[in-house]
């Protein structure tokens, strides 16, 4: 018999109870163990809940039981989730958590405390919800070189795309939406400004590279610009927009960003719509993958909490491999990525904007005030010192190559 | 050092001595050791080859070889791949194949013979090419109960379905094509009529249910019938035609079969084009997934190879867990599975086939001497009865819900 404990009783740590409840024959089968979750800490109370009885609220009641070998922190955030993590891996309790967060500013240094204690911290659930992605990362592709990750790895703001694409409304509107549906949260800035798809985006960065990826280095833009226009010209060029997280191993440098891209319908990414999310990966043998799901929600995050618990099982008293040591990844500038953007002027900038980039490419969906174009591929600052020279513009656009 | 014997110096296992060899530090890294290719066995010589020297003719070199502890079988077909990894295992020698015959054939009986030697059979390489996806069923989604498996498994006839559709050109003139690209062999048989995808289901079955399921039980049909005429159905209906190898645990029973379908533009699958393949993985918590790639050629293939070798190397002494066990799964009867049917039928028998039918959808594309339809849903039984009343039939296509 393995005894659990379960870090949070919110909607994840809920579902972590509920999936071992749920699938237990086939999940005891493939631990090789019993699996029993014994406590479940939360600062309330449960009452009528079937597990009431196992909820406490003095963490250290876990820490002290030597019964518990596995801890699942589906709190999120970093205090006290930080604390928690160190004193149960420093104890030799091995760790599964789904939160981005911590995974992203504490990876390295948590792994390390789980290594030298002989036990596991494991976050397959922190990137792409039930999309095993961290564990294909680790055990799959190890014999590949990988030097490209791009990604959709945020379920919000790929719904709120979708549904601009679909439909033609402005931003505004489907954020509302989304949140009476409560697939975004009252203050949704994690997600619509990117900062959630930018922790996920370090983590990968920093499996692909070995080394840490500073999540505060990368450049991160998020959606709240775009507008029901330039999904209009979008469609004109069979293309969609998408927030993109990306990260390129290349002979100019380490690239990481997050930022919305104009991408064409060939591309595996473009139907990738709603909720789900998709990571795409490139390795100098095999090519081109893609692993595809759902990136959030209750039972497929908690779905990849379980199958960390169920590793942990099988891997009793020993460390399983990651390779993300504490050293860090200098992240070129992102002034120095070359790409071609799409660019959206007043009309009456028409000439200045020709003069400033030569050769471009217009697009006409018969918006008159405006003048929109794409141009050839050149560095970020090249495009920023031509578009002062035009005198600015309404929106610019990335295109995903 | 870890000492490595590959088995067929072919397009694969050439690619794996070329992955080891240039991805030697990332490799060695994640193995923990330095692998080193020691023997090649081949019938041929290969003089001018830089691996000229490692070349063997006797498999009794290999197998009496201390210093070699993992093997690398890329010779395809049962005879004599069986009997040297039988007798590899049998000796505690890890290996590791892209051999899918031997596995769809004899897996169970070589997992089992590895246990009982504390080393491993791995075969990843053996479905999707350098798509990881043995691995994740195996330890990604341990806290799922995957109930449907939905793939296109391979390349050549996705590669002749979407050049079909995107050109409307006929199966023989893409046929022929294909075989001047090298894409497709020149006895095009296991592709064309699905005998190698009848094989990879019949794999990934057996993963998903934990015990055998036989290649030989799955119904299993090819492309050959498929037309022009039916792409342009398909293309009136939103759809595409792709070859299939489906398996779907149900209460009504265990269904696995291969067959072209008629697949919706919305549906994942979809859009995945020419040589790539894909898995549509639905599990109970997660929902869907999907696993996209390359599922041939030479470096995708060899690199899965390379991948359980790193395995193997991790795991000296130890064998990984794979739930396959020799008791056999009952596959339920195909005219038990229910579904819609898009049938064309001449021109005369459109009042038979609606006579039989009922309630049907017709689907007109200024081709008139068929009368062409939608079925609603009923099991295949009732579909051949109802064909045979008609009159019979010039093609039907499953349509995939």
């Amino acid at each position: 018999m393995i005894q659990i404990a379960v870090l949070g009783y919110g909607t994840v740590g809920s579902g972590v109870v509920e999936v071992i409840e749920t699938n237990k024959a086939d999940i005891n089968k493939k631990a090789a163990a019993d699996l029993a979750v014994k406590y479940i800490l939360d600062l309330r109370d449960f009452p009528g809940d079937p597990y009431e009885g196992k909820v406490v609220h003095d963490y250290n009641i876990i820490l002290n039981d030597p019964d518990v070998s596995i801890i699942c922190e589906t709190m999120g955030g970093t205090k006290p989730a930080y604390e928690f993590t160190k004193q149960a891996l420093l104890q030799g309790k091995s760790v599964c958590t789904s939160n981005k967060e911590l995974v992203a500013s504490h990876g390295p240094e948590l792994l390390k405390i789980a290594k030298e204690n002989h036990c596991n911290y494991l976050f397959e659930a922190s990137v792409g919800g039930g999309i095993p992605i961290i564990r294909p990362l680790n055990y799959s592709l190890t014999a590949e070189h990988i030097d490209s990750i791009t990604g959709i790895l945020n379920g919000t703001t790929n719904y709120i795309l979708t549904k601009m694409d679909k439909e033609g409304v402005d931003f505004d509107e489907v954020l509302k939406e989304a949140q009476d549906k409560g697939y975004a949260e009252r203050n949704p800035e994690a997600d619509v400004e990117g900062y959630d798809a930018c922790r996920k985006i370090a983590i990968l960065s920093s499996l692909m590279s070995g080394k840490n990826v500073n999540y505060e280095d990368i450049y991160t833009e998020g959606i709240t610009r775009i507008s029901s226009a330039d999904f209009k010209y979008a469609k004109q060029m069979n293309k969609s927009v998408k927030l993109l997280a990306l990260s390129r191993d290349t002979e100019e440098g380490f690239f990481a960003m997050v930022a919305p891209f104009l991408i064409s319908r060939e591309h595996p990414l473009y139907s990738v719509n709603d909720v789900f999310n998709a990571v795409y990966v490139h390795g100098n043998m095999l090519g081109d993958s893609m692993y595809y799901g759902r990136g959030a929600g209750k039972l497929p995050t908690a779905s990849a909490v379980v199958s960390d618990v169920v590793d942990c099982a099988r891997h009793q008293g020993k460390t399983i491999m990651c390779f993300w040591d504490e050293e860090k990844v200098e992240i070129t500038d992102i002034k120095c990525a070359r790409r071609k953007f799409f660019v959206r002027v007043p009309a009456d900038r028409r000439d200045a904007a020709m003069g400033a980039f030569g050769a471009l490419a217009e697009v006409n969906v018969g918006i008159a005030e405006e003048f929109a174009f794409m141009t050839q591929e050149m560095s970020e600052k090249e495009f920023d010192e031509k578009i002062e020279k035009t005198g600015g513009c309404l929106n610019r656009i990335r295109i995903m190559a």
